[in-house]
């Protein structure tokens, strides 16, 4: 401790602590009160907005003014102990290291906290459960308003029995059984999204190359492809679902799979897959969108806006995710009779679909 | 608020809470008191560990079990206002949307504070100045131990002053004037490392292209760059340098001007680049790595592992980053003279290098 006071900066003078007037050691309440020329329990009174304390109100300004003066700060602990609750909500993760999901996740929840005067304790489980634990006890420990327990992809999850401890939001995730309230993407609208994309160029003969791993999005974008020809008036053929592990290799080793069913669109589970099917494609002199238009999904900006061409994708709302678990804990959104909200999936054009030979693309 | 109850799980003996035998509603103080036959004050004093209290071990032992047995939490922000310090320790990030390299720091700061005790207040500031200022004092009014201020990319930083408030450490950035300590990739060497994969390899001419922003990154690899072909025994040849944006448009771009320089291997600044290069490559009817070894930077996973060929690169520390950081600020690592702790940047093969023709590979 002693070395790492000593190495910080020596000079209190120097640039950035004189800009603002401050010195390193917090202001203490004794020098609000003496600078105010009041005692240190009126201060204490006017920082903890004791309703009933008869202060004046030109005190109180007087107060307020050397408050701010001397940059005092109040100690939101202590202060959430006066309260009896503490403005802390937690949010658990398991996978912040791996995926940009769960930070945009993150994002969402924090600025919706933010506006309502709440802080966020963000634990990282990278799904592990000793970790898991740990978090949650953490943040019952310090009397949570609630937790967020939220996972990198939409799934089913069993919930750790000391969530039940605080209200709580799953977030991403789902229970098997019911009760814990879940904001959710609809997988079923987004794969419907992508399956527009192509038929509104005109394309009818459409792939879909699903993932290999069971999950709300296969079964749901699925579904959502279906109901998509369907109202385009196109028979469903089960020929043209393809299943592929879900990343680039998945995309590459389905490229012939694909070619051999003369489609002139795809539709990719994810933007990797999308990623694997280009290199595919161009291994085998086949052009995007010209021979094959191709859709991805998930929006992974880092693949998706700098492919060539750039993919046109299907954005997984991760910060609206966030935004709208923190809602519902906060209660401000409801989640209805189904215990759940799911958010919309939106389209993202960019230049992966081309009209196909001989169509006429559809009006919207 | 109301809502938000009614609609979490209406029954206590729902699977997840009968599983553990955990009703919803926190255990008290009280009950554990009566459990273990004491009074209130005595657990009070087993929970506090107040060092001169007597209080025989058969009963501390019969009160831990209860708290166990039950499953009492205490309230952690009373026990740090008991103590005078806080068990928070915060941590500044500036892009864990948009970037994973966020997420790593963070989730090698929290296993570090973790193993010490520390929980993590972690706030995203996604480069906004008034998301930041509220971080940070949000931060102070916590009583955080110290703050870990963080950035996405190596840069130069203007250090908030309310950041002096407390003891801090800068991660991944660093500040013009002395005194603020910093831990910070090594630039110098990363460039060596990458440069050194081709060389190994027997490519003796080596283009490097360079981003066109100024940042440690751009001189310091650069600079490592030369060193490794001094090294060697290599003259500099200054036209083997180019700058190009530090992105996939950016590496296409500059595919006619590497080719131009009859080189055998490239060391792009980023994973980003060398993916827009292998697109200008294959375009050009060239192959990675028989025409071209290609080296790229950073091990962005979702790029450089998923590559065909999978991308030989040099990984940034982002993870050791926010170890070291934590470690830096309670006081377990040094800086040392300079102020600044520089990480490794460790070489990461794979697939984009091969022996250039004729060339014999040195050994290592």
């Amino acid at each position: 401790m002693t070395e790492s006071k000593n190495s910080g900066p020596d000079d209190d003078k120097g640039p950035a602590s004189s800009a603002r007037g401050r010195s390193r050691r917090p202001v203490t309440l004794r020098e609000v009160a003496s600078a105010a020329g009041v005692s240190v329990s009126t201060v204490s009174l006017v920082i903890n907005e004791k309703k009933n304390a008869r202060i004046g109100a030109e005190t109180r300004q007087r107060v307020q003014a050397a408050i701010r003066e001397l940059g005092y700060r109040p100690n939101a602990m202590a202060k959430n102990l006066v309260e009896g609750n503490s403005r802390f909500i937690g949010l658990v993760a398991d996978a912040i290291a791996t995926t940009p999901f769960a930070g945009q996740i993150i994002h969402g929840a924090q600025d919706e906290a933010w506006k309502h005067g709440y802080v966020l304790l963000v634990a990282n489980t990278e799904a592990d459960d000793d970790a898991e634990a740990e978090s949650i006890s953490m943040m019952l420990e310090h009397k949570v308003r609630g937790i967020l327990y939220s996972t990198w992809y939409h799934r089913l999850v069993e919930v750790p029995a000391a969530l039940t401890e605080t209200d709580f939001v799953l977030v991403n995730c789902f229970a098997a059984e019911p009760g814990p309230r879940a904001v959710v993407p609809d997988e079923v609208a987004g794969g419907r999204a992508a399956a527009e994309l192509l038929l509104r160029q005109g394309h009818r003969r459409i792939a879909f190359v699903n993932t290999t791993t069971p999950s709300p999005a296969r079964e749901g974008r699925l579904r959502g492809y279906q109901d998509a020809l369907t109202a385009a008036g196109i028979a469903f053929d089960p020929a043209l679902v393809l299943d592929a592990q879900p990343d680039q290799g998945g995309g590459y080793e389905i490229t012939d799979a694909v070619l051999a069913q003369q489609v002139t669109g795809v539709c990719c589970h994810n933007d990797r897959v999308a990623m694997g099917l280009y290199d595919g494609l161009r291994d085998r002199g086949q052009r995007v969108p010209e021979d094959l238009a191709v859709v991805g999904f998930d929006n992974q900006e880092v693949i998706a806006a700098h492919l060539r061409p750039a993919l046109s994708t299907v954005a997984l709302p991760h910060y609206e995710l966030g935004v709208v678990g923190m809602r519902v804990l906060l209660g401000l959104d409801q989640v209805g009779d189904l215990g759940r909200i799911a958010l919309d999936c939106p389209p993202v054009e960019r230049d992966s679909i081309a009209t196909p030979p001989a169509a006429t693309p559809i009006k919207r």
